[in-house]
């Protein structure tokens, strides 16, 4: 049994994202079908709208219609003469929520690996060598995600900027702010203390 | 700090979806953008063609492309003189899962809610009258859900069918096939106790 073919390719389109399981987009597309038909509407016009306009800021690869972004667009952060790397848009939002931070950023959109065929190219690095070849930096944040592939990748982009003058620094592991030790895995707690600090 | 407003716009949109906050919405736009803008825009054609294309059989109310649904349009099913009338069209879906129904079907995408102004029109009760109207039905099984309104609603459907001469039956309450006693809430239980059969 199944209801009409246009119901059954709504529910399987809405599997493409990702969360999204066969259950999920039954209910979704009923409730669309039921509830908010114009909501949807507008949902379509605006995926399609944000598929074909969105690009990447030429600069630093956020997200951005085209232009170069805010922050690139910032002469002050620009002179600070710091970019910080970070493998997803989401990262530059957390650490512009906390404020503190006034350099520029570059985004990879993913780490580097071989068996997922991303390499070098695929994370926009020649780009970013332009960037550091420019002498306008004199350091680069290295805030990959603090995993395998994201150390791979620091260690990679690092070796880059050593050959450019430019000093690298990785972001710090350890135990997070608020955190029990107790509930705090051993290699997290190796490096808290490798890192330690005098008081 | 905000990407472009286009981005914005498309987090935002996502939203509308049951069970999608902002998170999700973030995680879901990101993961389009850099991964399958191709099947982003597919979706979007898709949730046009479905919303514009979609409407309600004009027998049963499930969904259908304006032509009557499948059920409806089987013969056997329509002489068998039974017809059970369900919530949602998913109710339709586990029934015909069973492989044990070979009657029809009336989905009411709702219950009766005085509160968010659902009332006998907006659940097509009109039309279940006209059909019930017709002589064509002996029985009318009610399988609203065993909640409150499913309830209320499945006693103004079985008031409509007796003034017809149709007779109303409700989907039993109990054990479901399975479960253990003692997980199994008091109100069940006694349901259960109250609607016992001989050995
Ligand atoms: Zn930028
Ligand atoms: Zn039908």
């Amino acid at each position: 049994m199944k209801f009409s073919p246009l119901v059954e390719k709504l529910i399987n389109d809405l599997q493409i994202m990702p969360g999204i399981g066969p259950k999920s987009a039954q209910r979704i597309a009923f409730y669309l079908l039921d509830h908010n038909r114009d909501g949807a509407l507008k949902l379509g016009e605006t995926l399609t709208e944000a598929m074909n306009n969105i690009s990447y800021c030429p600069k630093c690869r956020s997200y951005s219609d085209g232009e170069e972004c805010e922050i690139c667009r910032d002469a002050g952060r620009q002179d600070s003469g710091i970019i910080c790397v970070v493998e997803s848009p989401a990262d530059v939002l957390a650490i512009e929520q906390t404020g503190e931070y006034n350099g520029t950023y570059f985004v990879l959109h993913g780490h580097l690996s071989p068996i997922e065929g991303i390499g070098p190219g695929e994370l926009g690095l020649d780009e970013l060598a332009r960037l550091l070849d420019t002498g306008r930096y004199h350091e680069i944040i290295l805030a990959t995600n603090p995993t395998v592939e994201g150390d791979t990748t620091a260690h990679y982009i690092a070796h880059m900027a050593g050959r450019r003058n430019v000093v690298a620094t990785r972001i710090a592991r350890g135990i997070p702010v608020g955190g029990e030790l107790e509930s705090i895995d051993g290699s997290t707690i190796m490096r808290s203390l490798a890192g330690r600090s005098p008081l």
